[in-house]
């Protein structure tokens, strides 16, 4: 048994249902495709549930189909070849969401990246009614993520998945679109121009044979090749029931980092992103390094905790600071009051306000002692 | 010995030194107060750390200031009154935080509401810097918490504060606002009328007698009073570094439910809300029904999972759904290919095309079907 004969079985098999038909994937997976086609076309029509898919295979022209393909420079990348990303084998273990699951039968793809170099790779998705606040922070992630030499993968829609494939793209970096479609077909249209590019520097990848059109269903199958094909996924804004969720859904069944963008809780295209978090599913992350720090491996990139600007407060010894905690903060005390405050001698005190006099932090006034403005802050 | 010894005893007592001072609050809580004030008076000098304590006692007039508290509509409130609320005692046991610790030896109260009567109370806190984002939602949370007859507690400060407070009052609830400073001290000044306007509806509280002057280390120790008399706290706004964070960490040593509101990634003022649900130290919450079900009894009021919108599709029998998400969005196809994805019969496809595009989901045009605009969203 060759390659070839591998890559045409998948082919003819992945024409016979819908991409990710638990049916299908199962069968391929316990009886191998070259195996099943034969079945099929032998004694299909008296398998059980298999009669609809072997009437159908007589039909179907996978070598006239990939040899077409190859011309238009689209490639058919199927288990055993040395491209094959191992991340995809996830999904014949992963529990199937409402009868789609199992490693696609083989990817479509058109573009110089390949699958087995998307190690780490982070998936950006979110809603097609982004938020310029959405799409921005997605094109910020996307840059961050692209620009430590990560794959941003995304599925080419309106919104949140195009900010982020542009955002890969402005930082220099790799990018790849799973469609719902065949990978010669530009959807929606007016993204042909970024389909192009991607095609030409990244790559364009889907489950479905060229000339495919997208259906709902497509779109359902199509997200989890995207988590798949990730090493995590961030879910920037969502409305509840966005299709991002979908992809939330996929990314946990796969146990991979699953990570959500809060936003305004005003706006209802944070609302499925903040569900994500309120349920323990996500994980919160604000920015690039959360996202590399989330879904790199152990110390790669360590987020830092968020910190104040320095204070000049930072700098006093530990007895300017008790006695600048007993500093009124607005109207002035004397300095016995000070000083019973702070629990020190009045000599001590005297010599601490003076410090923090010249440091500005406190300011002396006929009747005492009061915080200065910039100690107030 | 008499309530008012008592009472008394723990005037005099917290005269000798900050609230909140571990080691004065410690010895209370072994000692109890009559005995430690007599301790003291008897033989204090000698009583290592104490002798500082002791000489200012000999100072402190606290009949006097009780009776001039009173005639100026001051109650002092200590344990063993009716009104001492239980939930303080949760702060003797409390790890302190930075040598702040301990329940206070007695609470200050001016207006009308009752210290055991705030069951379940929340605390709204966050940035003085608010946005107005920040601001609308904490009077938003705070009248949905007054709505439901729970007291909004906060610390009458500028920005998240000030709304929380105005929130409750404008749901026609009650609030309570605990000080840095005496009751009787208008501060922040420009709060005068709100100050006045807790002491004639709702309370104003603090640990410090009439005429203190706020000083940084007295807003520490009033927040873990704040974080004490609430069910639950739900930071609103915080930037790295403010004070709110303090309020969250005595939430947390308490073991009560620390909630936090994200807002925009690129908002510095919610970092702080971001990192504490980040770390797992808060429960991200949305809006006041959210913050009710995590402080309130079980099942008192359940969140709603967000949903979006019915869609018409929600209404469609499972071979119309099957159907449906066989029709391709762009293009159209013909009848005998939608039947082939859907896998079913030319008869009944043609049937339920005719549903659904009496349903106006499905459009017909020469090619073949196609999904209409309103089934695409």
């Amino acid at each position: 048994m060759s390659r070839d004969d591998e890559r045409v079985a998948r082919v003819a098999l992945s024409l016979l249902g819908e991409p990710g038909d638990v049916r299908l994937t199962g069968l391929v997976a316990e009886l191998g495709a070259v195996r099943l086609r034969r079945l099929l076309a032998d004694e299909g029509a008296n398998l059980e549930l298999a009669g609809e898919m072997a009437t159908r295979l007589a039909s179907v022209e996978p070598e006239l189909l990939l040899e077409r393909a190859g011309r238009a420079g689209i490639r058919y990348v199927v288990p055993g070849d040395e491209e094959w990303p191992d991340c995809l084998a996830d999904l014949d273990r992963a529990e199937p969401v409402q009868r789609v699951g199992g490693a696609p039968l083989g990817l479509w793809v058109r573009g110089p990246v390949r699958l087995d170099r998307l190690d780490r790779a982070v998936a950006v998705v979110g809603s097609r009614n982004a938020t310029t606040y959405g799409a921005d922070v997605a094109a910020e992630i996307a840059a961050s993520v692209a620009h430590a030499g990560r794959v941003v993968v995304s599925g080419a829609a309106f919104g949140i998945d195009v900010a982020a494939h542009r955002g890969a793209l402005a930082a220099g970096g790799r990018t790849v679109a799973v469609l719902a479609c065949g990978v010669d077909r530009p959807y929606p249209t007016p993204h042909r121009p970024l389909l192009d590019h991607l095609a030409a520097e990244g790559a364009v990848v889907s489950e479905l044979a060229p000339g495919c059109a997208p259906t709902r269903l497509r779109f359902l199958s199509r997200n989890r090749v995207i988590a798949a094909l990730a090493g995590g996924t961030v879910v920037v804004e969502a409305a509840a029931r966005s299709g991002a969720l979908n992809t939330a859904t996929w990314t946990s069944r796969l146990h991979r980092p699953l990570l959500a963008v809060p936003g305004p809780v005003t706006s209802v295209t944070s609302q499925g992103a903040h569900h994500l978090v309120r349920s323990g599913e996500a994980l919160l992350v604000t920015s690039g390094r959360d996202v590399l720090e989330a879904t790199g491996v152990a110390g790669d990139a360590l987020a830092e905790e968020p910190r104040g600007p320095q204070r000049p407060r930072d700098r006093l010894d530990h007895r300017q600071q008790r006695v600048i905690e007993a500093v009124p903060v607005a109207s002035p005390a004397p300095v016995d009051s000070i000083a019973r405050t702070a629990g020190l001698g009045l000599v001590e005190v005297r010599a601490a306000l003076g410090a923090l006099l010249r440091m500005g932090l406190v300011e002396s006034v006929p009747t005492g002692w009061r915080l200065a403005e910039a100690a107030r802050a």
